[in-house]
């Protein structure tokens, strides 16, 4: 079994790594993710699982023995990364529910449920801004008209991409979950410290803290860096630079998290004020009213600021995620359902598609395997292989119980 | 004669102009770019001008009556743009140049030394980052195979982009000034206000600040943006904030200018702490003394911060100029030489190929048009056609004393 793993494991590790970062580009429906895709039925067709496809490229592999039907328990995660990210956000979840269904045969196990291995499409929203993009219309939370007029930073929509890739079409019909899905289970490299502070290989995700992705438009007026005097100028930098030292510090005094990640300056020349500066601002919160307080101070500060600066301040919420429960008797009977010990059950601040499905009515669990550094989202990521093979044992024995 | 500089304003009009902003991509040796210096060989060519053109493309048109030999009267300016630039700054002084030309010829004048109209390249330094680059390599400032090293946004090499162009070579040899040029003059839109406030139609240049380009890279550690706590943070977005704030600060305190126009973030992810923010900052001042200790104490309060943000910083030097005085007999004598009174003398914060021309030994002068908003560097910048034409007599005044 650790030879399923760790060949699977291989097979992915040079697929759109940059050589300069040793960091992944896994965009949606480009390159990398196209060849990750076509792995995965690779995969699906070895184990004689039947593999379905919609149209927006969400995949599931179903285990379904003879005589097996009724909604049935549904295990995986996303091929996707963000820019230069890690191996495992991902990655880990899939490999390891596809290594769970080689360990649950070679225990001679049948299951009384149908099995199914999935994959989402688009969860870090890297390529079209709306993270769990694909669990969002499988569940129905996303229209499919909405999603077809979002578009990446070239200016090409997904409804174009889709086309592209051979998928698409003119609707989308909302996966039935009540009469396909009982139950989901997510495997995830942890992303952060908790596990290594506990000594645990493996935990159990109680929930998700509320977060969103919030673009900040900011404009004044282009001119020339060098004639025009300092204090004729109404600069879209500055209103910038102070609101993302703001974010931070509001962050650290209400014990939420705020980053400005990503930035796109127009003209973006080193002699010209820039006329425009646009900015993202990634806000997570343990309560919605804590993430609601967060984003109205910021707001407020970066507004005054921008009237002292002469510039313009518009703010669009591109997505916010309410706070996520788990299922908690999942949970508790997860925890529980092993050799070692108890597992650690943890918060996450992560976003997770296990997170849309839940708010949808499935009832969801998640597993994290202990990552040493607690780094994710970079190339440093990572996670030992004998952790990994836990989780995947781990993983098995949920959907053991949960299948029988 | 204004027919003559009306049409062939109206010519390069739509040349590289985006619908969106109406601003200007004139980015050297790209489609844009490449069409202006078409139509400047259509312009010497329709004129019966000499044209020649040097391995990094530079071009001068020159008109050499029969008998007539030695150092010659050059004037011209640039026809590349800032990206999303304004109409003037460049192409102003070509066109004037060139309808001087043709003022000159329906005076009946005929030059007694050789009269050049030229236009350099890559005066913005928008593409390989290096401003004033023809003139630089023109006047022997700068080593051809510095030069052929450069490289653009996207890693396309000078030397790549040249033998795309038809243009390189192994060797470059500077132009022979001394024999080749006896004086330079250029004509350019005013950047700033001076005119306006003093009534002036045009006026004379009296130098140019010191001025520079300056590299700053932030480096920090990627990680998620959600899981990773706020003190476990090494977030380089944080200490490049900071500086921008302190770079806008201590140019308002000393008088001199400095504005962070252009970032480049890695990965540029909205939920992923960047590892690198390179930004470049445009610093000038009215001394060599006062830009040092500007950009001095920039980099020591950006270090400082690094330290308390678990970043660091480097800051690589891409371009200095000195500052630069342009020949005060020439100036004087332009600044008496016309009809209206005496054109007012002032000094300007905008590099210039007159600067490097200047720098290398060439006795150099600088005519300014009129700008109502004083704004450069933008689509918004402007001059009006009665003042471009009071700059055109006034250029074919002064070509007619110095070539007479």
């Amino acid at each position: 079994m650790p030879d399923d793993f760790e060949r699977m494991w291989a097979d992915l590790a040079p697929v759109g790594r940059s050589s300069a970062s040793g960091g992944y580009f896994r965009q949606p429906f480009l390159s990398a993710e196209v060849e990750l895709r076509a792995w995965f039925a690779e995969q699906a067709a070895a184990r004689d699982l039947t593999l379905t496809t919609d149209p927006v490229g969400n995949m599931a592999a179903w285990w379904r023995p003879a005589g097996v039907s009724g909604p049935g328990v549904l295990t995986g995660s996303h091929l996707d990364s963000v820019l230069d990210g890690g191996a495992y956000d991902g990655p880990l979840g899939v490999v390891s529910a596809l290594a769970a269904v080689d360990v649950l045969r070679a225990r001679g196990f049948v299951p009384s449920r149908p099995l199914g291995v999935s994959v989402f499409v688009e969860e870090e929203g890297s390529r079209f801004g709306l993270a769990c993009l694909g669990s969002r219309l499988a569940s129905g939370a996303l229209a499919w008209s909405d999603a077809l007029a979002l578009a990446d930073r070239d200016g090409v929509s997904l409804e174009s991409a889709l086309d592209r890739s051979g998928l698409g079409g003119p609707s989308y019909e909302p996966w039935d979950l009540a009469s396909t899905i009982s139950c989901f289970v997510e495997l995830h490299v942890e992303q952060g410290r908790d596990l290594v502070d506990r000594g645990a290989a493996v935990g159990v995700g109680s929930g998700i803290w509320p977060h969103g992705r919030y673009r900040f438009d900011f404009t004044g007026v282009a001119d020339h860096a060098g004639t025009t005097r300092m204090e004729d100028r109404a600069d879209p930098m500055l209103t910038y630079a102070m609101t993302a030292l703001a974010a931070n510090k509001q962050a650290r005094l209400g014990g939420g998290r705020a980053t400005f990640g990503r930035i796109d300056v127009a003209p973006n020349g080193t002699n010209a004020i820039p006329s425009r500066v646009s900015a993202w601002l990634d806000a997570r919160c343990d309560s919605e009213a804590a993430l609601s307080s967060l984003v109205e101070e910021v707001t407020r500060m970066a507004t005054e600021r921008a009237g002292r600066d002469g510039t313009a301040l518009a703010v669009t919420a591109e997505s916010v995620s309410p706070a996520v429960g788990f299922d908690p008797a999942l949970a508790a009977a997860l925890a529980a359902d092993h050799e070692e010990g108890d597992w650690p059950v943890i918060p996450t601040a992560a976003g997770h598609d296990a997170g849309i499905l839940s708010v949808a009515g499935v009832p969801t669990a998640m597993l994290f395997v202990r990552n040493p550094t607690g780094v994710s989202h970079s190339p440093d990521e990572h996670a030992s292989t004998p952790d990994c093979l836990v989780g995947v044992s781990a993983l098995a024995d949920v959907l053991e119980r949960l299948a029988r």
